[in-house]
């Protein structure tokens, strides 16, 4: 079986492998080959942590197995480790053994930015030129790296509930020699493209600040 | 982490071992220390196979974690494999990293006898003479095993849909130098336990068949 620890994910796998992942898996979703099984998120009640299993089956690449992991608030603040953790464990889908465990973390926010890729490429118009961002953290950076390889953009505008937090987009924009502006809200018309990516359980955004046409991921 | 192949739990885990974590976990879930997460099980639409997750969380003895795997029912006659397959993932409860990996095969076969055998002990009359078995596959002798250790008995008595299996646990009754008979549903009467362990879809044993103050496992 295949062991791969989280440490040499980064070395494994490009973002345009995890592109082409969820592409694939995606299209197999759709035709009815591949499906994911409900999701199972518990408050274990220690450490203030929810864990849990998303798992699923694609029939069409042959991929069986579950990720398992989960939200550990107080890692950073007391062990210096990232608060989400998790592991993939994938199984022969013709006899049910173990056949890898790989470290999920990068794998994580690889495959989430890459969703939000793969939808601009099949659904956003062809002649975006405005790339918004709502949302500045850390996975904020995966989506437009992703976004931007994947479509051509002319500038990138973004708003954060932290502004403070905003010049981290500008450093990605900076990498594809794209201008980046800060926002208002209502200024988030200007996009043809919008990503939202926030951690917060309120709506921030309305149909104010979306102009028609626009494609949000 | 510690990454322990199916091979090596024979050596490694006893019944004695299975016995005493099955009853600590038990009570621990009665304090409402441990509970188990919904399970998870999916007829997938290869192989004919059934594939799961059963997770649980004991605060108590601090074990996070799940079993992974199922029911593969073409592996023995396809492969020579078994067709209960599984894997066991432990994680630390403190920071959510993933801390073991084992073999769930023999692991599962214990387990569930050490299920029985516990409630034997804690449930089952203390004069309790003869032990009926209702099943003789490869798991009753499992379970049969489990329970002759556990308590004192004069005498087993077998049923089995198919009478030929039930020299499997004469033999198992010998290695205790007891009786064993194999006796009709009607006669389990006379049994002061009985542990009903097949892979019936149907009942099988009523009323008639159990004695006023029997431990049905």
């Amino acid at each position: 079986m295949y062991i791969v620890p989280e440490a040499a994910i980064a070395d494994i796998l490009t973002r345009d492998d995890a592109f082409a992942a969820v592409e694939q898996v995606f299209a197999a979703m759709s035709a009815g080959d591949a499906y994911n099984f409900p999701v199972i998120r518990e408050a274990i009640g220690h450490e203030n942590a929810l864990y849990g299993f998303k798992g699923g089956f694609d029939g069409k690449g042959m991929a069986l197995g579950l990720k398992a992991g989960g939200y550990w608030p107080h890692n950073l603040e007391k062990r210096g480790l990232i608060n989400h953790q998790s592991t993939v464990f994938l199984f022969d889908p013709d006899t049910g053994k173990v056949a890898a465990m790989v470290g999920g973390n990068l794998l994580t926010a690889l495959r989430t930015a890459a969703a939000s890729s793969v939808s601009i490429k099949h659904l956003a118009r062809k002649d975006a030129r405005v790339m918004g961002m709502i949302g500045a953290g850390h996975q904020a950076k995966f989506q437009l790296r992703a976004a931007l390889e994947t479509h051509s953009f002319d500038k990138v505008i973004g708003w954060n509930y932290h502004p403070e937090m905003l010049p981290s987009l500008a450093e990605v924009a900076a990498e594809f020699d794209l201008p980046f502006e800060r926002v208002e809200l209502d200024g988030m018309t200007e996009a043809d493209v919008v990503i939202s990516m926030t951690s917060s359980f309120d709506p921030i955004f309305g149909t104010a600040h979306i102009s028609p046409g626009t494609h949000v991921a």
